[in-house]
Formats: structure tokens, sequence, C-alpha cells
């Protein structure tokens, strides 16, 4: 089975779970504006014309497109029936769904879950507009339970996947802690890890110009940046934010290093502190999380845990969940502000990947964030690799 | 000044143009769901929080995002002024709203094109409901004409990407048909075109998949269809459909080939009689394209030239605009069918570069479909490479 026969498969077990008649996915031109949701039902392929994607909760699969595109559909053998045609969709349309007779049409559009918003305004409004002589028009909700399922449920298959862009992070990593020496600037190191993703054949898992994302010292920026012509100084922490992708799935992972000055043979208790608190939080978090708990709880736990130690909030969530994308949407283990969402009040389902991210800076010294990878078990979150727990010490 | 500066600017004339005063391109999670506007206002960067990118007619460029992206942001050097916010973006964008004052407010909403409609529908919903205790949620329009300005008339740089484009495709056909043999099929064909992309460090226009399409014969299925394992015979039409991308922009050729059997020296009366009739089409529109005139009376010209010669209507529009995608959307030189909306009553402007590509089958011998790129200047359209004038034919 593919995988896009398998996640269909999911999907259409999730609309019955969430006793939600029929998903709708319409879509036109994707090399242009893609939904996100195509990843699941056709893959990389492309639709060109207003093109109509249906799953129901009795297990009918339909896909309604321009026939030039009808024979390297049917190649998926995901749908049923692939229905063809030439100049409008509209008539194709509305008698598939008279025929369905939903009582709700699951479409793709999300305050929250930006891969669950796939639907532009403009599409929207001809949706409604095919459907405003038919009852179906009022009968229009936002697939994002679906999506969030469907995107946060991983599939054994797809767990294999994150788990080797993981491993191929991590082999990337100790060959480039093995390779900095005093002197080199962050682009040369990010530069390295380039020819090494090269080498292992995987991708980005967000755009190249911040991935890898690398820190020396206390004067470079932070935050989303690619890496500068800072050179890599005694004294100075190192942080490292790195993700590939492989076959579609992404690693996400931070990493904290430390360059001895002469005479020291480990970090100044400064750093040893800050990097032990986020540490801390991390583990306090992970051992929280729990199937059916609410994101912005275990964000609160690792948020206290900084602040208890007297280091400032940090500004951004404790975790995201991980999958196709590095930001993979759903519920976010983060604090309750506005421009979340409601996401941090989502809650933790198995299946799910999430990263653990906080953060914090050591003034006259540089950056501390780590990020681990884990996955929600029957027995709570575990870890996808092994976790930092010491300073990598980096000699000369 | 970089191509984004270029197209900035651009974009602020065009506001001018238009008498619009405030163009806001308002995002999220652009890895998730990617407004394609955003290529002309920050390239391939990504934008994380909810994010506004505001052109006013009267040349302000702001950006209000995510204090973590300022930095970046920053270094692109198209935005006089970056505002960062850590939780909300709504004091922020009202209050940049209000100071501007605008009378409309044009956002990425399109029925017509989807390049001109990156909002989603929730987005637009969030939007409205940030405004709507100010004079502004009623002022929102569409940004169509703005973005299919801007996308549609190149500037030298963008043209000259193009350009290169088109030249490396049309040394990858000539290798291609230097190549083919008797008897490989379609997908050895397409393998080695696919290392010639590789060597020359090119993209691909739309996905690999089907790019290039390569049908061998009467059986192989046209449309967007990857090539399969049909072997090329003897008494064969072979017609392809390829482009490349370079430095962010398309190319989109279709060519023709016969495999000549024992003993003939030319293709059958009936397979030139309908590369002719296709050549035609091509030239008769091309001659009558000028800027000011719409693109379905250029539609027109080349589908009768095609229907008065004894073949069937192609269920396609003649051309589309190319540039950073194949179907680079806006004016469409296509008839008046339902799926192509109010494209193809708009007007032809100086600066777009189009396709022309009718196509007609030959029964027992294969597809015709031969597509060339022109350019809109002052004199008319003007081809952007040698037009196809014979069919290239393969002998052994």
């Amino acid at each position: 089975m593919s995988l896009i026969q398998e996640k269909v498969n999911q999907a259409v077990e999730i609309l019955k779970e969430k006793n939600i008649d029929m998903w709708l996915t319409f879509v036109r031109e994707t090399s242009g504006v893609r939904d996100p949701a195509l990843d699941f039902l056709i893959g990389e392929h492309d639709l060109t014309w207003h093109s109509a994607l249906i799953l129901t909760n009795s297990g009918k699969k339909i896909a309604i497109l321009g026939n030039l595109e009808k024979d390297e559909m049917s190649r998926l053998n995901v749908f049923d029936e692939i229905i063809g045609y030439d100049k409008s969709i509209i008539p194709f349309l509305k008698e598939t769904i008279a025929s369905i007779n939903p009582n709700q049409i699951a479409v793709n559009m999300s305050k929250n879950n930006v891969h669950a918003d796939g639907l532009t305004h403009s599409m929207y409004e001809t949706l409604v507009e095919y459907l405003s002589d038919t009852p179906y028009a009022n009968r229009i909700i936002s697939a994002e339970p679906v999506i969030n399922a469907l995107r946060g449920r991983k599939t054994s298959t797809e767990l294999e996947r994150i788990k080797k862009a993981i491993q191929i992070t991590e082999e990337i990593y100790q060959k480039t802690f093995a390779f900095i020496k005093v002197g080199m600037t962050e682009i040369e190191v990010a530069n390295f890890m380039h020819k090494q993703m090269e080498e292992y054949g995987v991708g980005y898992a967000w755009p190249r110009e911040n991935n890898p994302a690398v820190n020396s010292g206390p004067n470079s920026p932070v935050g989303h940046n690619g890496p500068t012509d800072i050179k890599i100084e005694r004294g100075h922490i190192i942080h490292f934010d790195f993700g590939v992708k492989y076959q579609g799935y992404c690693s996400d992972i931070q990493r904290v290093a430390y360059v001895l000055r002469e005479n020291e043979t480990q970090a100044p208790p400064e750093v040893q502190r800050g990097f032990m608190t986020i540490v801390t939080a991390i583990e306090k978090s992970r051992e929280a999380m729990q199937a059916g708990i609410n994101g912005n709880s275990i964000d609160n736990i690792a948020r206290d845990v900084v602040t208890d130690s007297g280091y400032p909030e940090y500004p951004y969530a404790l975790g995201h969940q991980l999958g196709r994308v590095a930001h993979d949407g759903g519920a976010l283990l983060g604090p309750l502000w506005e421009k979340y969402g409601d996401s941090p009040n989502q809650i933790l389902e198995i299946g799910q990947v999430y990263t653990l991210e906080p953060g914090l800076a050591v003034p006259n010294y540089g950056y501390i964030g780590i990020e681990e990878d884990v996955v929600m078990t029957q027995n709570g979150a575990v870890y996808l690799h092994k976790p930092q727990t010491e300073i990598v010490l980096i000699k000369d």
C-alpha cells in the first residue's frame, strides 16, 4: 500500500470518528497556490483546473478534475471514481454532492492551523456560488479537526521517515562538531553542513537561508536568521538550529556547543546554569506529556522552569508538531497568545510528534536553545533520539 | 538593485497607475501555504507568524512581522519601515492602516488568477475581524489588477532569465533529438532529458513527473501525463512538452518529431498536413497579437484555423503567460469557458510573455502539439526563439 493510500484510508476512519459526512478539497492551479492537504491526497502531483477531491465517511473516494489529468490521477490508485471534464466542473460537482447528500461538507479553512487552511478566499466564494441554488452552501464547515488528526497521527511509515531524518541530522551534527575550529565563520560552518546534506541526499526542513541557523557568541542575531560572517571565538556559546527532509518528512533539532578558553576544561558556571535550566525545562515538560492533556499546560511547565530560574520568558512556543514540514500545525505546546489562535488549547494525541525547544540568552556568551523531538505514545512522550544533556565542548 | 527591489518599485508605479492607495499582502506560516505574491515582495524567504507587507501609491513600503524575523527582512533592503511584534499583530496592523487611511485596501483574492489569490479564506476572515471596528473592513478590494500587471510586465532582468531558460531548453531538445533511437521507451528519453537538466543545473518549470511529457505514437496518453513504457517505433509522431526553470523563471516549449519508416524520406502527407495546420495556427495568431487586444480574440484565430481544417477543437487554451511558473496567470489566450473565468477577456500588454500551443491528433500516428514562447512589444508579439517550422525527422 502506498503512503497516499494509507493516509486516505486513515482519513476515512477519521471522518467516521468525527461523524463528518464529507471532506472536500477544492483546488485549482496547485503549482500556484498549493493546499497542504494535497500532500496526503495526491502526493507531489499538481492539478491545473478546478478540481474536487472528495472523501466520505462511508468510504467513497471521488476525484473530479480536468480530462487531461484523469490518466495521471487514475495511476495513483487512490480514487474509486474519477470524473473528468473539459469546460466546467459545475455540473459534475453539483451532481456528485447531491448524490452524497451530506449533512456537512468539511472544507480546508482554519484560523488555527495553516495546514488546514488551503482554501483561498476566492475559491471559497466560488464554491458557495456554485452551490447557491442547493441546500449544501449552508452545510459548509471547517475540516480542521479532520486535517489536524490526519497530519498529527503518524502512521508507522511516516514515523520511520521522521526517525531516519533525525538519524541523519544527528550524524551531520557529530561531523560538524568535529569539523569546527576557532576562527571559522558561521557561514563556513553552515556551508559544511549543506555539503553533508548533499552527500546524504536529503532536503531542507525549512529554507536553506536559515537552515542551519548557526549563532556564535553574544552578538549573533538569534531567531529566523541565516548564519553570518561572525567568527567563532573562544568563550562563545555556539547555538545551532537544523533540520532535514527525508522522503517528505522532517527533523528539527537545536544543539549547543561551547568553545573552551585556554585553561578551561568546562564551560563557565553561568553557561552551565543556563544549559541545565533548558535541559530541565525540556525534561520536566516531556514527563508531563500525556494524551488528552492540552498543549498550553505543557508549555507552562517549561516556561515556569525558565522564568523561575530568573531568565526572561522566551517569545515563542515551547514546541510544535513535526511532520511533512517543520511547523506541522495542529495542537501546539504554546502560550495563549493571540498569534497562536486556539492551537495551545488543543489536545495531545497518540502518534503525534512534537519538538521541545525552550531557550535563553547567557549575557556575554551567547544563546542556549536545545530542541528535542518526541513522539506521543500510550506511555507519554518518548524521545526519538538521544537528548542533549551535556554541552558539546569545542577545544580548538 | 536586486530583482525584489526592482519589482517592488514597479508595484508602487502600478498602484499609482491603477489609483489604488494600498496593497496589503497578509500571510502566516508561508512554508505551509505560500502566497505567490511573496516571490516579488520577499523572494524565497518565509514568514512564520501573521505578517503584513504593505505598499502604498505614495511609495511607502512597510512590513509588520514577528520580531524573530525582523533582522532577516531588514537585510533584504526592500521595506523602509519594519515593525516587529511578539504576541499579536493586531495593534500594529491597525495603527499602520489608520496612519495610511486608505480609500481602498487591495488584498490577494481573485477568481480569475490563482497567482493573485494567495489570501486564504480564514485569513480573509481574520483580517475583516481585526478591522471590524474601523472604517477599513469595508474598503477591501481585490489586488488582481495590481498583481496581473506586476507579474505580466516583465522587467529586463526577468526577460533575460526567461530567455536563458528558453536557450537551455532548446539545447536540451537538440541533444535529445540526436539521442533518440527506435526501440527506446518514452521513459528512457525523459531520463536522458532529466540528466541534461542536472548538467545545466536548472530546475523544473512544472513537476518532474510529467516534465518532459514524451508521447510516442497514437496510443500514448496525451495531456498532463508522465512518459510511459511505450516504445518509439517507426511511423510514430513523437510529441514533447518540456520546460526548465532558470533563476526562478520558466520556459515552456512543445516540439514534434516523426520517426521515418524504411524508404520514407519525409513524414506522410496527413502528418505534414496536421503539422502545417498547427504551424499556421500559431503564426496567424501571433501576427494578430497587439497590446490592447483581448486574449480571447487571439484564441479564436488559432482555434478557427484548426477547426476550419477539419480537426476537432483542442480542449484547452491557445496560450498562457509564462514567468515564475509555467502557467503564470493573468490575461489568457483562451476560449470563454467557465473554467477560465474572466482571464480571456483581459488585455494584452507590452512586456508580457505568452505561450502559443494549439494541438491536434493525427489518427494512427500520434499527437501534434507545438508550443512557442513570445514576448509582447510595441510591434506586437515577437518569438523568443526560433519557432519550429519543420518536423524533426528521426531516422533510426
